[in-house]
């Protein structure tokens, strides 16, 4: 229940974040809300996809685009005072991340998938919609250079994996991953943490 | 049969505007050939890939793939005077749009898809070719600031779509959506339309 | 047996691939393990998403991806002289590119797919891999314009499905259709072969 409350909330933050980098690239109306869409409902897109989940969630409960198409609307609406949200934004976005990657890690699991597939899944139904928004906005996408966030969305699929696998109760374990998750990632943004970064610069 | 007709003439179109495309990146004539692929076969692809109906379209029927590639071919010799063609490719470009949206909205239908799920069916396949060209070619993709392109899939789909759920004969509102759709997108093009931009310059 | 030895190697190669490009874009770790096993792993990805083959051969090897994010981190530790290495780079990615597109044609045999299906099959796990990372590191996909790498990937299909179409030993049919590819790969980067490429300059 909480955790589907979580997912629309995520849901409507990413598709507000989709928005917002369609306007930065001067989008029309109907780039807005692919966008939006797309940022949203990517990353179980490609889990469900990968995984061979048929039918995608999306198409199952078609007014989930109602919702996408919304936080759209919305974010074009506010979006002259929309910076001053930033930090409800990243608050929202962190939830939303550890929720989500929860959501995928069950899907995969209740498919009957090993632990590293049930923490991928996991990890792509909370990343990959921001790549696929960055690519479609043509730049490199943020996720490969940004604080933790692959990061924590796979920490918090292990410890949740983890901790069902050992038999733990399951409310409990989803609770204590996505508290440390969210954490983790809190602090990330806070203290500008990231892992390493790999520099490359002679020819190849 | 008609529509059959049309989708292919829309498929020679598309496959051309993929070759043209690669001919501005000077890309070798693999890169030609796959781009044409791509372009023209994109969005029926991912429709089919969202929708999990299998086989593709293209891999029950592999000769689809012959065409494109003599599309390409074709588009390359008559390179040098193909732009006074560009009237004949929006028109034929426009025609396509509407009978592949069409064409897509009934294969979500026979899969027993509602409403919204068939008009996004019949968009993805009539715009996703073009995105994919676009992402390959290393832009912005087009759709997201042309006329009226998406909106008129969407457009002509939401007549379709609902004139069959209305109970109307097929065929006549398989004519009147795509006629209507039709002469919306070449106003569009002659009086530069296009749904309102929004643009957002701050940072976030 | 052997190809299962070469593809892992090639898996290997194209991972090292995807770090280093990862690497001139300063992506953090997790960018750099993302683009190593989305490059060795894209091409079989697309392959089986297309035929509709699942479950994914990742999926249910799941230590295929501890293989990636090795040669990832193999790639990061040998970076400072990896340079050197690139003679050895160059032919084991031949000889993957070869062995790798016989793995994709038998995937599409097995399904029964017919000839022009299983070469397209072979040469999509051999190069939509390199694809997906240049497009991940935002650049027009090198495949486009380089050395008869996609020609090369077709031709050694064509006659590996072809040569056992005619009834031949399959063993043999393997073996004489990768010396062929890999023969004319390396001539091709020897001496910098290309297929011609297309030029279009005008506005359309």
């Amino acid at each position: 229940m909480l955790i589907d409350v979580f997912s629309i909330l995520a849901m409507v933050a990413w598709a507000m974040s989709g928005a917002i980098a369609a306007g930065r690239r001067s989008m029309d109306w109907v780039g807005v809300f692919i966008l939006a869409a797309v940022t949203a409902l990517g990353g179980g897109t490609m889990r469900d996809v990968l995984l061979g989940h048929y039918p995608l969630y999306w198409i199952e409960r078609p007014w989930i685009l109602g919702v996408t198409t919304g936080a759209a609307i919305f974010a074009m609406l506010i979006a002259p005072f929309i910076d001053r949200l930033r930090r409800a934004y990243l608050l929202l976005d962190a939830v939303g991340l550890v929720v989500v990657t929860i959501v995928g890690c069950d899907v995969a699991r209740d498919m009957g998938q090993p632990f590293a597939i049930a923490v991928l899944a996991g990890m792509i139904t909370g990343c990959v919609g921001g790549v696929v928004r960055d690519i479609l906005c043509n730049q490199v996408p943020l996720l490969f250079s940004s604080e933790l966030y692959a990061s924590v969305s796979v920490l918090t699929g292990i410890l949740y994996v983890g901790g069902l696998e050992l038999g733990l109760d399951a409310s409990l374990v989803a609770i204590a991953a996505c508290a440390i998750g969210l954490t983790v990632r809190l602090l990330a943004v806070r203290y500008n943490w990231g892992t390493p970064q790999f520099t490359y610069t002679k020819d190849w």
